[in-house]
């Protein structure tokens, strides 16, 4: 029999209490941000449960960073505690004087991030955008299936699943232009991918093993990497993409604990070559993690996470083998997940094959790339402990000119 | 005649009351990290001069990020009261009790580093690399003299100078190697550089124009790009440089500010083709810096600021086009400062053109690259305001294994 909390979780609810995502959040008209976790329909201000103490003072602040950085030990005693109170009614009064309805607060960005990284972690992604801009030639490069390839990103600009998007503008030059011109982005595109949040710092000059992921990540979000493509063709040679992504990242506001995402662990797909010692995994990280992608509504892909070939653990080994440190609030994106199948693709410009070939929405309208006005809505399901199902909430943003 | 300092400032010394850069110190024996400026071989604890006040709080933490945050009027105001303490001796007893020597404090990391961006606006450089790496093609890339071609960093690892160097772990693949091998990196570099740091930060959404530079920018700093060049060719395709950059840019601890250097102003080189609009400045924002790279004491380029084909004005404008916005504490480099001379390159790479050309060490030694117990410092050169000469102290590190 699964495990279940007093507090009503109705069917279907992305929040049972076996996930217990956290979050930031102001409560209706009043006060400071502070730290919750996400239970059905409703929000459990944690810095309430723990006031007068010093772990609530780390949780009475408007990012998860100072919770975080106390490290996995604090973050399972936390764990077992919330699962305690939504469990055991013996504490039912403290519980429901601090729970707010969801749809009744502000929430914020649960995360102050520190460096925000991009992988490009699906080969089937990858295979898509080497066949489209490279038909002549391998659709994948030399290195991809040695080593996570990934950038940094523009941390400053991750924002808040709800943030308007601003169509960016910038330069590009089409391939029969004499000249780059200046204008808005015609082709602003999304990424669905999953981000993950590094809660427990590394010392520099120490590489992090791959086996030493749940040590220092947090959990996961749900992440669009919103890229203006003719922005980013024309810009990336030689040093990689820089403002065709860097004008807005969205991340969902809850971020699921890994905890909960024990049953959701896979083995990623056969890697061959078995690549370096340093990125072999004993018992990989692989998730299995079902996207799904509206736009104004309209499911338009189902990215399957299971497929992604290099894992999360693999990506965190990767970025500290020089010896780079990690700090609390790294970001790390998986790169576009897309799955081998047509409608299982992340981005648009995958979806539509850079324009060639438009998708109808149901109301009869077409697209290539986003039009003013449209929606992006991003979520996820995983099987959870107990069988049931382990939601992500949902990363929106709407364009505007 | 010059004004000048009563505190006395050595001949040569590259703190005069002209210069007056900002530093974060912690004084012998005792206590908490506060701001400072150095003036001629001494730092003036400017916590205590504003003690009782919220500017001495904002002065009296461990980086410059809640000062810069008060804006450009509040810079002004601080500087010229700080020079009048200095020139006029109706405070002296103020003064002198706040007067540390530099050589017995400890210096640290000037600022919190938001976001990290490395640019590659020199033309000397840019064309240099691609001589090397594609003989056969033209050397500078088509978009190169249209946009300064940049991308983000790793912001957590970004060090004060004096940091060890320790060398980076990673993978690389020579082109006659069947697959590629961990180990030590072989081709362990620098890059001399300028970094800008955003004081002022800007709204989502709102480009910052090329006139409004110094609204935004607090200051430059010396700056070393460590580049391990066998594991960057090996990783940079397609999204850009990732390990062969981010264990370690080293940052001198001195942050000179734009106030000082209006002397050394200057136009950028021409730029033909004329840049998209955004991009033109009336009044450029070049800057007559000279620089000196020494490799264990022997100095072996001096790298000429005043040849970079785009300003730092124009970096700015191009960063925040696309609506990104700036956060107080940005770091941006300029890129490798190379100069048409040989003797002007700023990186080992083109100083030995790839290890073809190993270069000798007064003590008969020769490098291609930097072997382990290496020490690389940075230092440089402006003119100031009465005619004096602006230092900027010096970026250095040791590699080690």
């Amino acid at each position: 029999m699964s495990e279940q909390s007093w507090v009503p979780v109705p069917e279907g609810s992305d929040f049972p209490v076996q996930n217990l995502p956290y979050g930031v959040f102001t409560p209706p008209g009043s006060g400071q941000p502070r730290v919750g976790v996400a239970i059905g329909e409703q929000v459990l201000d944690l810095s309430a449960i723990w006031a007068g103490t010093p772990l609530g003072a780390d949780l009475a602040t408007g990012s998860l960073n100072r919770f975080m950085r106390r490290g996995p030990r604090e973050w399972a005693y936390v764990r077992e505690r919330v699962t305690g109170l939504l469990t055991d009614q013996a504490e039912r009064r403290l519980v429901e004087a601090n729970l707010y309805r969801i749809d009744q607060v502000t929430l914020h960005l649960p995360v102050e991030v520190a460096d925000y990284v991009d992988f490009y972690a699906s080969e089937h992604h990858a295979t898509n955008l080497g066949r489209m801009f490279r038909p002549d030639a391998e659709a994948l490069l030399p290195n991809w299936k040695h080593l996570p390839v990934g950038y940094h990103g523009r941390a400053g600009t991750v924002v808040v699943s709800g943030t308007g998007i601003r169509r960016p503008s910038g330069q590009f030059k089409g391939p029969q232009d004499p000249a780059p011109v200046f204008g808005r982005s015609a082709k602003l595109d999304i990424e669905a991918e999953l981000g993950f949040v590094v809660g427990a710092g590394s010392a520099l000059g120490e590489p992090v093993g791959v086996a030493d992921f749940a040590e220092h990540v947090f959990g996961v979000v749900l992440l669009n990497d919103w890229s203006a493509r003719d922005v980013q063709s024309w810009e990336y040679v030689p040093l990689g993409p820089f403002l065709g992504k860097s004008f807005a990242t969205s991340i969902s506001p809850w971020v699921v604990p890994l905890a909960a995402l024990e049953a959701a662990r896979t083995a990623t797909p056969e890697q061959q070559p078995q690549p370096l010692p340093y990125l072999v995994e004993k018992e990989p990280w692989g998730l299995d993690i079902d996207l799904r992608v509206e736009l104004n509504g309209a499911v338009v892909s189902r990215p399957p996470y299971a497929g992604m070939y290099w894992s999360p653990a693999q990506m965190l080994a990767h970025t500290t083998v020089n010896g780079a440190s990690l700090r609390t609030g790294d970001l790390y994106g998986s790169g576009t997940i897309s799955g081998a199948e047509p409608d299982q693709r992340g981005s648009l410009i995958e979806l539509t094959w850079n324009g060639r070939d438009p998708i109808t929405l149901p109301d009869g309208d077409t697209r290539t790339f986003l039009a003013d006005g449209d929606t992006v809505t991003i979520t996820a399901s995983a099987p959870g402990a107990d069988g049931v199902r382990i939601g992500f909430g949902a990363v929106s943003g709407t364009v505007h000119g």
